[in-house]
């Protein structure tokens, strides 16, 4: 036998934390409970009954009546991998629009499948241009999927999905669109836009725990899958077999989903119908405007023009001279606030605060600020002591008197 | 907007039960507590902490050194699927060993992945048999791949893990081992056997939540992986990529890790640790042999023989005139039990009454048998009243006196 490993006695408990990154948000008390309810078995009579009231509540959330939309029993990237693997075959040409991390991973999934991906590029800040895509569409007629991100969780940068599902109707081509970071901060009307394939992430601003992907398929998306005259790559991911656990009629084992963050999902669905979604967006916005004002006074910038700036994840430049890990670090350290870090081509020169979902909160941007203007000054940043906060707080009166 | 769908107030509440199929197993509240604790970030130091300590306590769980060992985010068949997209390249010929469900969905792993799967056949309820591997091997010198599962759910048969991996390496292939239900209920050696990438399931025998699959990889097996000339056709399954965020050195971003699940594992883990991995199959152990011995007074027969049988998954044959649905259907609304119906070929013939993990106590089998016995006989199945609980306590006995 080999040896025991020594572990911490006690078990682990997590820090206090404010979880102001990309994702994972905050979670709230109510969701975390209900995660921690008992196992039942994934067959179980009561247990169906759940999984119909939350792909109702997914529906809503995604403003769709497609039937098959349901949470993959993954991460974003497996919902990702699922639009993929089960729409693009070996030889298909996909327009892919990259502007960030996750346009990027969309043209490496591409390739996977055996796919050609015709890369649409935008600079990474910048929302996806459609005049670009029209273009790509004019050179390459034959495009059957356009693959873009709606809300880049690398940049903060939201583009118009509208727009973009249509000129992808416009060439008969079907649309795989990510809304990882965009569900429930800001509007995805999925049925409006008349989007094909669209996946999302459970961990942040639905504030439920990371692990579970929603996904949503037009009918047309459901025809082609359907119509697949080769299985999917993936077993694990291949719908077909997955309609027959999700589905409209059946209930047959495909592999054991995952219960409790099936239980999370469903109470952080139920807040978000509590809240309604047209309120949800305006709260996403309003602590929004508030952190603006504040930063703004400690001089700091944003990354995303003001009309394509995601209020759910705000991308700030590091302002000169400051070091990226020393600031993260303090903050986390005398703090408790987690910031996010830049990816890719922006590690080292951005920071993001998220505020999604249960984090999009009043005492957050407030807390935040404080730390920012307290590590910041300690770190030689020129600032009037206070000044963040009270601006923040003349944004959230300023928006009181617009009402 | 499309309107709100109607939820039932309050929330959803699981109605109690006593999980006794094959999965997932009762989970203790320990676990259930670990589980909500408040997320925190997945690159966190405090979080990279714990996962050294659930990486070490893995490497416990599946006897092994290896350093590459971690939990998938994903259920057991992501975890299958991890191990064939890294490990088999088009026209690969791969060894798979066929004697139940997942022995069949192993061979169509093979096929996504391009392969050509070489079936090794044997009847559902029995174990693989190592002769006939030996003569696939000595038909297919080319095979480079022996893939079998340990511990076949479906059938509740146990397989000779040992010998087949050492056929597989007189052959110099590589061996990919299922052990999704034996993991914690059995002997699971995997340094002993020289297996080289070993996946497992955390709501079985670890008696975790549903969603994650631990999995460990030989340095054989990641040496194979590091040095594919293609990239693996799953991103999300990529061990290449995913040895940046699980590996020894790296912390990269890949996906947002399952937080809350991989604190309910590591707790899981814990309570292994302190039972004692030989002590937790002794109980498994125990526990079956008093059902065992229950069951006889009800008359009812195991599918598998003595020799292979598992303690964990006990499959039984329907008795003669039964209906399986109405049974299983009396079980769960009058007891709240849960057991398991057949898998394909077997549907309707057997049921399987799991003891896994937390779900192995004496209580459970106690209960069990009553309900049985009351269900049984009031569908005309003749039998003593209080004979099946009489002997089960008589076989503790006879366990106790043996020690």
């Amino acid at each position: 036998m080999l040896m025991s490993p020594e572990i911490t006695p006690g078990g682990y408990t997590p820090p206090e934390r404010r979880l102001l990154g990309p994702g994972p948000s905050d979670i709230s008390t109510r969701v975390l409970q209900a995660l921690a309810k008992p196992t039942i078995g994934y067959l179980d009579p009561s247990f169906v009954g759940m999984m119909e009231e939350l792909k109702a509540l997914l529906r809503y959330s995604f403003q769709t009546r497609n039937a098959l939309t349901f949470p993959v029993s993954g991460p974003g990237s497996a919902g990702m991998e699922m639009c993929f693997v089960n729409l693009v075959n070996p030889g298909d040409k996909v327009i892919v629009c990259r502007n960030g991390v996750f346009g990027g991973r969309m043209v490496e999934n591409v390739e996977r499948c055996g796919g050609i991906p015709v890369i649409v590029d935008d600079v990474w800040g910048t929302p996806v241009d459609p005049q670009k895509v029209a273009d790509a569409f004019r050179q390459h007629p034959d495009a059957c999927v356009l693959a873009f991100v709606h809300a880049e969780t690398s940049t903060g940068a939201l583009s118009d999905a509208d727009t973009l599902c249509r000129i992808a109707r416009e060439h008969d081509a079907l649309t795989i669109v990510d809304t990882v970071t965009s569900l429930g901060g800001v509007p995805v009307l999925v049925d409006q836009w008349r989007a094909d394939a669209v996946y999302s992430g459970s961990q942040k601003c639905l504030s439920c725990t990371p692990g579970l992907s929603p996904i949503t398929f037009s009918e047309r998306a459901v025809d082609t899958v359907k119509g697949r005259n080769r299985k999917s790559q993936s077993w694990f991911l291949d719908l077909n077999l997955l309609l027959g656990y999700w589905g409209e009629t059946t209930r047959t084992y495909h592999h054991t989903a995952p219960t409790n963050s099936l239980y999370a999902l469903h109470e952080a669905l139920r807040v978000l119908q509590q809240e309604g979604l047209e309120n949800a967006w305006a709260r996403h916005r309003s602590n929004h405007l508030a952190l603006k004002a504040g930063l703004a006074e400690l001089g700091i910038e944003f990354v995303v023009a003001e009309d394509a700036r995601l209020p759910q994840v705000n991308s700030i430049h590091i302002p000169g001279g400051l070091d990226d890990k020393q600031v993260r670090g303090a903050l986390l350290q005398q703090h408790g606030i987690e910031i996010g870090a830049g990816l890719g081509a922006l590690a080292g020169k951005i920071w993001r605060i998220g505020l999604m979902g249960y984090s999009s909160r009043v005492e957050n941007v407030i807390a935040c600020l404080n730390a920012m203007e307290s590590v910041l000054m300690a770190q030689g940043v020129k600032a009037e002591p206070g000044s963040a906060v009270a601006a923040a707080y003349r944004a959230y009166a300023a928006q009181a008197t617009a009402r």
